[in-house]
């Protein structure tokens, strides 16, 4: 009998952990659509696009409150040890992540209600180009999160590096567009911000990798050389 | 003899949140000399000072997986509930905020290692200025976490308008010096980002007021308008 109470127990824990992550997927798959809204946006000259990725916001906001209350009634009713305690750490860090990440597809958007002429055309060329390398870093690591599979999410976690060239490169030839036609700069400025923008979900899909990684192998490899994760994977 | 058992490892358990409140408050120390280095570096176009904000940062990094830890080992041993697991979930997310804004006090030092002409000094003083204000507002901040005053915590979280009015300012008057003198634009843009950089650590201050008071409240706040936090306290 007590066992059939605790097996029960555990069953109702273990479905609420699946709908807990379940939850996160959601989430993450609103804030991948809102990324590449933003983008298309951007592509389309539409700022209808980047107003309704405005005005979707308040959700990905209001997906994290409830995952994060989701969290909090897990470890204080379930009491979760070991690899239940890591998996509820690892959601509550990613939607943090995740939020973050939704912000900044915002902010990308907005480049959209700006109007920029022909010759201003190919920067916004390679900032899409560089939007749909981030766009589908965000798609594996969270493919990566839906599998746990440690070794995808730390293929994610190199890719990194290419977007920090990217953005080397392209921040590099925008300045160099500004010294030529500084009236431009204002304008040009918002286009900088977005490159930045898309360097820093870089970033955040990276920590989320981290996560997947920690959840896996019990060990936080934030701030460890890439060899030494390599190693311990 | 049961009661004194429980007694006893109740006052461990304090014994413990109190040592990882102590250890977020030594980070937050750090974090908040890291900060004053790099704008004493700018102010005293200091590389060296720039240069050990830089080698210091591996410090703070190593305290937030150390705090993190804690916090995870008290969760899975001591599975603490209401205030206690508030407590441990603000200072989880509070450290986390704390290792990005030591990594932007390492970006904003990086401004002293370029050499600045008599004009650009101007923008400089500025930029010195601001960053006290935000110095101020994590200092505050960090205050009001020692002393979990929610309202106290709450003046704080009012201040980051300020500061974002300040950043807006400082911008276009950045951008107005670049349209002016095209050729110093890669330099100015390093300006750029350390303004931007104070900007986000404001943001940053707001969020750890904003877990003060989940603490102290028991209710999460982000993205609720101030006016309804007002009410809330």
């Amino acid at each position: 009998m007590e066992h059939n109470i605790s097996k029960h127990i555990s069953g109702r824990f273990n479905e609420e952990l699946e709908n807990v992550r379940n939850h996160v997927l959601s989430m993450g798959g609103l804030v991948e659509q809102q990324l590449n809204l933003a983008l298309e946006a951007i592509a389309e000259n539409d700022a209808d696009k980047a107003r309704k990725v405005s005005e979707t916001d308040y959700r990905v906001n209001a997906m994290e409150v409830q995952i994060d209350e989701e969290c909090t009634r897990i470890i204080a009713k379930r009491q979760p040890a070991a690899s239940d305690l890591r998996l509820v750490v690892a959601i509550a860090k990613t939607i943090a992540d995740l939020e973050r990440i939704g912000d900044e597809a915002e902010r990308i958007g907005k480049v959209a209600l700006d109007s920029f002429t022909k010759d201003q055309q190919d920067l916004l060329v390679n900032l899409e180009n560089m939007g749909r390398q981030v766009s589908k870093m965000l798609h594996d690591v969270l493919d990566s999160f839906a599998r746990m599979d440690a070794r995808r999410a730390f293929e994610v976690h190199k890719e990194d590096v290419k977007i920090d060239r990217e953005y080397e490169a392209l921040t590099r030839q925008i300045m160099t567009y500004m010294m030529e036609d500084p009236r431009s700069i204002p304008k040009i400025m918002d286009l900088i911000w977005s490159v930045r923008s898309l360097e820093r979900i870089g970033d955040r899909c990276q920590n989320i990798a981290e996560y997947v990684i920690y959840f896996v192998n019990g060990k936080d490899i934030r701030h460890t050389s890439q060899e030494d994760i390599e190693k311990s994977l």
